[in-house]
């Protein structure tokens, strides 16, 4: 088999993936410095791992299989695959960020319902005040928690927060378990919400849904995270709510402009944690990810059905 | 029944006991600001609630039930309670810190595994490294941790951590359900630790025993959280270890010296995270130790068992 190595690796990483695919032929590409003959390279190869250009995609209509490096994939939105690709079969990496993205979720909630956003800038300036930081600190316990999406990193979200004593409701309009099945409802609920975790991919529906109406029917306790996609939230508004006492605090890991421009008001912006797109990450990440190209390899070798089957049309 | 009313109380808090203690003479000192006759008026009540100095009570044998308004209480050793108090009954707050303190160690462990130590300040400097802070960042999810004691906040840690997928022993001589149960045993796991964890009272016992010789057995990618006391720790060992990288970072709510003097080393430490002592608090602490007092108070009228006794003499 070709395999056509795409994504980005490390030397252990690398190790690991020739260690475990010695029957195949491996080609490689650095994603960051490419050359001129890489896409032929590509061509030729009838399994990729790594999120190639959606314009070498389109024009290698006989690539079997796509094994993203990511959950999410709006940059191949716009393009009819099914038509064009009608052999093609696309896997993501759902399942390898859960546990990294839902403790940085939770790691940015505790930063400011413990006091954590008062108590590091107060050991900047030696000053000892922790009657003021506990009367200022809340509890994560009997929290009312609403979490947007129901997919694996949610779910993984929800399990955590649990711990912790809240009182969660997951909004997904196609899971039959989400206690929130549609936007009404949602609205309904969002005013008993002392927590708002988005955890939803970019998709057209998705698109703007935090707006500045729906911003304004959390209540001013309210913390809201997003570990999704930037495009979630109407960002002006969400500025204005922290600005001005109307949201109590916000940790962003997506941000519709990635990266953020040195010049972007989000820096500066009160009551704003931006995590920077690292939810996902850890320093064991790309092991990981390699592990679960291989073992879904494994799968396309003995002709199993693969894991983490997507549609690039549906966007999920 | 006269109840002398010493803990610091906010108005709600006193508006709860007044209205839940209507059959009772409530005498209230203010903590912060004592009068001359203020003894006296404790010397007249059978009940009190706060810590009251031990001299008060020294001076007082006649007192029946001591509610503290904390769970330790080392400033009470020393004196032979039992001999000169002998129907004297104490309890404790044990149970109402567990959800902020538990909470706060998971916030203060979180903060540096998820690289909320490197995004905060990156923050400030408009600095924009999501590949740099996933390479530095680790996972709660599969880590090794151990917490020194087994009472009822090294529990609740215990239960947070197991959800989040970490693996957990406890260290404690008395508690059968303890994996570590001896010096020795805990020696010998210390290097295999990613997290340790100190929830134990100040006694001679646990007086300096993370000392040099201890903390320098963790690996050095281990973490420290105190949310004991500060006497367990050798501090300038830890600041060392710290320093010089032998250990990856601290989080203290508690240190030897409180207030933590504004010239303190501790201040300016390298992979240390102050917490201040504040960890077992939170905006709605008052009403809940005013809630704890009044439940228990209703056990002391029916003449059932108090809830939290503990012992003067044995120091938990």
């Amino acid at each position: 088999v070709n395999i056509f190595l795409y994504a980005l690796m490390d030397a252990g990483a690398a190790a690991f993936l020739r260690g475990n695919l010695e029957n195949c032929s491996l080609h490689w590409a650095d994603k960051l410095a490419l050359r001129p003959e890489d896409e032929a390279r590509f061509q030729a190869c009838s399994v990729c791992f790594g999120n190639v250009p959606a314009k070498w995609l389109a024009r290698h209509p006989r690539l079997e299989w796509l094994q993203l490096e990511s959950v999410g994939f709006e940059y191949y939105h716009g393009h009819e695959w099914s038509l064009t690709h009608p052999n093609l079969r696309v896997t993501n990496l759902r399942g390898v960020f859960d546990s990294p993205a839902a403790e940085t979720a939770v790691a940015g909630l505790l930063h400011f319902v413990r006091g954590l956003n008062l108590l590091v800038p107060a050991q900047a300036h030696n000053a000892w005040d922790p009657s003021g930081i506990r009367a200022q600190s809340g509890l994560l316990a009997d929290a009312q928690v609403i979490i947007l999406g129901f997919g694996s990193v949610g779910r993984r979200v929800r399990r955590l927060l649990e711990a912790f004593g809240c009182s969660v409701r997951s909004f997904s309009r196609r899971d039959p378990e989400a206690e929130i099945k549609d936007r009404t409802a949602l609205d309904a609920a969002l005013p008993s919400a002392d927590v708002l975790i988005g955890c939803l991919p970019h998709t057209s529906e998705t698109e703007g849904m935090l707006d500045r109406r729906r911003l304004a029917l959390l209540p001013p306790q309210a913390y809201l995270v997003n570990i999704g996609r930037g495009s979630l939230i109407d960002e002006a508004a969400l500025r204005e709510s922290l600005t001005s006492g109307r949201l109590r605090g916000a940790v962003l890991d997506v941000t519709r402009e990635e990266p953020i421009p040195e010049d972007h008001p989000f820096w500066t912006c009160p009551n704003l944690l931006l995590t920077q797109h690292s939810a996902g990450g850890s320093s064991g990440e790309l092991r990981a990810k390699a592990q679960f190209f291989v073992a879904n390899f494994r799968r396309y070798e003995a002709g199993t059905p693969l894991l983490n089957l997507v549609s690039l049309q549906q966007g999920y």
